[in-house]
């Protein structure tokens, strides 16, 4: 059995297309006007393909295949995007276990376990953290992060809730619809630039890294850069530049493989003659191992403290998100081995540096993630592309390990 | 002869509630609400005092004693204030100059040359560059400037101009009423700490610094923070962080006493999980001397560029403004001397960090200026404050400097 491939680059294709930003890209986050219209096309899909359509209170699709008892089999992945983002990062997930689904109704192929695919809400964290849905399926959601946290367009999550069907009260009891789950299975692309490198067209992900976000900072006194001596400074911009700096060095040089990032900085008053009294700024590491995730949340923050007491500022920070680093389950990883190598096609392990609705399923089930090239490591952006030939080959070891697990 | 103290004092309180601000200090930028009912006060002041009242087509406001002949004694500063900012920085220098004339007339005392009070416009840059009034008095103001420039708050200037009696061509055109000058006097606060540490109440200014402002920016690549490598990034606010630590070291090694700033930064995309690809900056770096400005600006570009280099960016930069150092030329810091002797006050020699219209004025006459403590060295703040008695001394010095010059 084989995935019916035009069918596949159709779908991709189409709902490629819901949600264009004229600015570039595809700008589809959860429960935005794009995102709506994309649900409603995917249920239609749902539907037409003879799958069970059902919607939790987390607003998660399924599409369900199968009446007999056990466990589910599940495939799945997300269709939101942030801003400007590919048409690829997170749809080829869905889209690929949809087809998979689709073939195996249409060879009427006889399976021991029911299987259903999924399609999470907000992987991409537009609405307050990131993996809502999952986290919501799980049951892993805080009611105090609903009720008071403003999504990343600065609104109250209730205003966005209020365009759908979905209310936090929902969105707690989605955990109690989600049906018991024999193994997890994902395909995405890389998001990275190691696979194209190598030259290898399967990614067989045996780690998804874990991540550390805080919102932090350095505060100082703001004076009058004009008559405000040097060493009469409380810069805080200055403590923010030397804690960058020092931080990535120390990360680079002690835990090599680890990331360390600072994306996002709002430096005040901001004005041209005023030295920064304050420097507030995003801070995030990743680690694969929680024993590093530990130590470097001790040692980074040690760091900023010494650095704000020699420079005479404050460093204060506040958690935003965690998610602790997933090891893929030994049996899942030589499942997909052996499924690819009687498809003849060649594999490499890969570690995930970017998190996935997968990581969050792994408290609940097994999972495991299969990985396409993505060309130049571009993701999260207009540039992002795959290559199809690459999608081909993911998709039809999707549906040979999706057929193994159900058997 | 000495100034009304209770009368110059009930006028800068009088001023001072013009433009409150509910965040706190006072918000009157120029031709703001605020500053044109600022200037309704100060118009009215003025020929309450029996002065010749004129506004020039740049807006700055005028007040002049004696029909007689020769070169003009001019003794001013500016209304207008930052964002938030205090009640005495500028208004003061106006209305002791206001009062030290008012009691010229009221003794009927006969003067040998002509004497003029001005308020000049937008000394506080929230329009297009800093010292519109006093550069359009001078004729120092370009054209380009005025037609396509952006206000502080991101406006066309013609936008603003529209609200007043002005236009970008009474703007170039006032430097054709401006009269001759003698000399130009001004008070001000010191917006430093100096005076207050020396408990000085007088300081005889005898250097204004120059000052030098670009928009910069380090251009690398954005990337996701998951999946590239330390290694392999082109972090953007990397070669910031790294140009801010190593610029002010340079300064404050090899030139002790010149200042550098970074006051304003923009990250771009600006999110958690993604590596910046483009980091915006003010750059702004102050000294007393022209030959230490030339070197400055050639040091700290290099610099710059050797980081982009070193990092895989590339830095572009655009001044913005910049104005050249100014001497205070002997006769008038003696004249000052011997003055404040007289009035037995202690003074003491400073440098002015802060800019001022002086020394724009300087291009076209001698200038001189009188600094009062400023309490904490703090300026630009609703925290902003002064002693009255040092304003006593500085503004009974202001008018003895005045008759000396004008007899």
């Amino acid at each position: 059995m084989q995935i019916n491939f035009d069918r596949l680059k159709n779908d991709i294709e189409e709902l490629g297309r819901i949600g264009r930003d004229p600015k570039g890209g595809v700008t589809r986050p959860s429960f935005s006007k794009a995102d709506l219209e994309a649900r409603a096309w995917l249920k239609e899909k749902i539907r037409e393909a003879g799958l069970v359509y059902r919607v939790d209170g987390a607003g998660n699709i399924f599409g369900r295949l199968g009446e007999c008892q056990g466990k589910t089999v599940m495939v799945g992945s997300h269709i939101d995007t942030v801003i400007n983002g590919g048409m690829f990062d997170g749809s080829i997930g869905v889209l690929s276990g949809l087809e998979c689904l689709r073939r195996i109704l249409e060879e009427g192929y006889r399976l021991a376990k029911p299987v259903e695919l999924a399609s999470f809400t907000d992987e991409e964290g537009n609405l307050v953290g990131d993996f809502l849905g999952s986290r919501a399926f799980v049951g892993e959601l805080n009611k105090d992060l609903l009720e008071k946290g403003l999504t990343s367009f600065g609104h109250p999550l209730k205003e966005i809730l209020a365009g759908t069907e979905f209310t936090t009260e929902s969105i707690l009891e989605a955990r109690k619809t989600a049906p018991e789950i024999e193994a997890y299975l994902e395909l995405h692309i890389e998001q990275g630039p190691i696979l194209e490198t190598e030259d290898v067209p399967i990614g067989i992900v045996d780690l998804i890294t874990g991540k550390h976000y805080r919102w932090c900072s350095f505060i100082g006194s703001a004076s009058h850069s004009g008559t405000t001596p040097l060493e009469l400074r409380q810069d805080a911009f200055l403590g923010l530049a030397d804690f960058a700096l020092k931080s990535t060095q120390y990360v680079a040089t002690k835990y090599y493989g680890s990331m360390v990032t600072i994306g996002k900085v709002n430096v005040s008053p901001g004005a041209f003659s005023v030295v920064p009294g304050q420097a507030d700024f995003s801070f995030e590491f990743r680690s694969g191992s929680k024993e590093t995730m530990r130590s470097l949340e001790s040692a980074l923050f040690s760091l900023a403290d010494d650095i704000a007491s020699t420079r005479g500022l404050t460093f204060v920070s506040k958690i935003i998100d965690q998610t602790e680093p997933v090891k893929i389950p030994e049996r899942l990883i030589k499942l997909l081995q052996e499924e690819c190598r009687k498809l003849g096609h060649p594999f490499m392990p890969v570690t995930s540096g970017a998190g996935h609705d997968a990581q969050i399923l792994a408290s609940k089930t097994d999972v495991a993630m299969i990985f396409i090239p993505s060309p130049d490591g571009i993701s999260h952006s207009p540039r992002e592309t795959i290559r199809w030939e690459d999608l081909e080959k993911g998709a039809n070891l999707l549906l040979q390990a999706l057929l193994r697990l159900a058997s």
